[in-house]
């Protein structure tokens, strides 16, 4: 059975996936860019098209950065990843924040109340919107990944919900030793989850701390 | 100046210091022995008379813990640290959780609204009872320490009201890795703490992470 996995994932000390006052120009709200500041310069999102600020770097920033992508072929995101509009889509023109040839290369499921016509875009990405419960999105998104892997893209809530639907294999958060007061907490809800991962933990020079949780096989 | 220092203060991963439900028989409630796991087997903890579950460690857990007395010359705790009860003392009896000859040895700030007498007990280690706020609270341990520091004892609301008011110099905060879901929280109105302090993380074999705020000098 392909994998469930979730890369790159950051929250603060006080457990924010993002901050409060989310918008088009704010998609963290008022963390700003500090929750991915360690990301943007290492070579796979450079490689995405996102500016840094310095030499991109090999280190083990970028050794986990890189895994992202390999052997997934469909990601389920959040309506709030794809987009700042809430409600009823009334933005037709609006293709996500990747412009016309998005980074993902695959299927994306992204969960809305308010489905609409699948957006077909280059390099491989299209858009599927469904109004799914966890489990039956992941149905779709392993139907349209063959073989390979899904992704679970984000925002928090739809981690969240993933994870308390125990639906995820693999976990990689990346925590950022800042105290952001407010905004959306990831771990509300999941009371024991370290019951059912094995959990390893690796500081990088940059500051931050990769874990990663991998799923203990059943007993 | 002499510093102002927390050592082993353990969080869980959505920042809880204590679980729900503390009493005398679950002094972190919920959580019951799990945030301390990783202390009972240092070889500090050992000499401090803590019964442990294996042969005592001598490794990166024992360095950092063993920091916890030298040159302390006062601690400062919360009322909650001292003992279960609440309100007016009524069991004159209670001499801490510590017994006879408490692991101290020097003077002890117990934060309460009730004061009452000094309590002297063997080994150097005496309870002084005081109403105060964080800045005059710790006026009076400094003039109990002499030049030595002063250790900011817990519980959770005790370090984050100093952390609040930017009393302390020295933080060790030792992360577990598991989601306690309720409880007290250490991180609550401490946004942007960060910016005052240089944040080391180093991770343990024993799978806990220590993080070590040192507050910046004054620009």
């Amino acid at each position: 059975m392909s994998l469930v996995r979730v890369h790159n994932f950051s929250v603060s000390l006080d457990g924010f996936g993002a901050g409060e006052g989310q918008r088009l120009d704010a998609p963290f709200g008022h963390a700003g860019s500090r929750l991915m500041d360690w990301a943007v310069d290492t070579r796979t999102f450079r490689e995405m098209g996102i500016p840094g600020t310095s030499e991109a770097s090999f280190g083990v920033d970028d050794a986990l950065a890189s895994r992202w992508g390999a052997g997934i072929g469909a990601e389920i995101m959040g309506r709030n990843k794809f987009g700042p509009q809430r409600g009823p889509w009334e933005d037709g023109e609006w293709k996500g924040w990747w412009g016309d040839d998005p980074v993902f290369h695959t299927p994306v499921v992204v969960l809305t109340h308010h489905p609409r016509p699948a957006l077909e875009l280059e390099g491989g990405t299209t858009f599927h919107f469904v109004d799914a419960d966890p489990a039956s999105a992941l149905r779709q998104a392993r139907a349209l990944a063959g073989d390979l892997d899904v992704r679970i893209g984000g925002g928090v809530s739809t981690v969240r919900q993933f994870l308390e639907a125990d639906l995820i294999d693999h976990l990689h958060v990346v925590l950022v030793p800042i105290v952001l007061g407010r905004g959306e907490r990831l771990w509300d809800g999941l009371e024991g989850l370290e019951e059912r991962f094995d959990i390893e933990a690796t500081p990088s020079p940059s500051g931050v701390l990769h874990l990663v949780f991998t799923r203990r096989a059943a007993p």
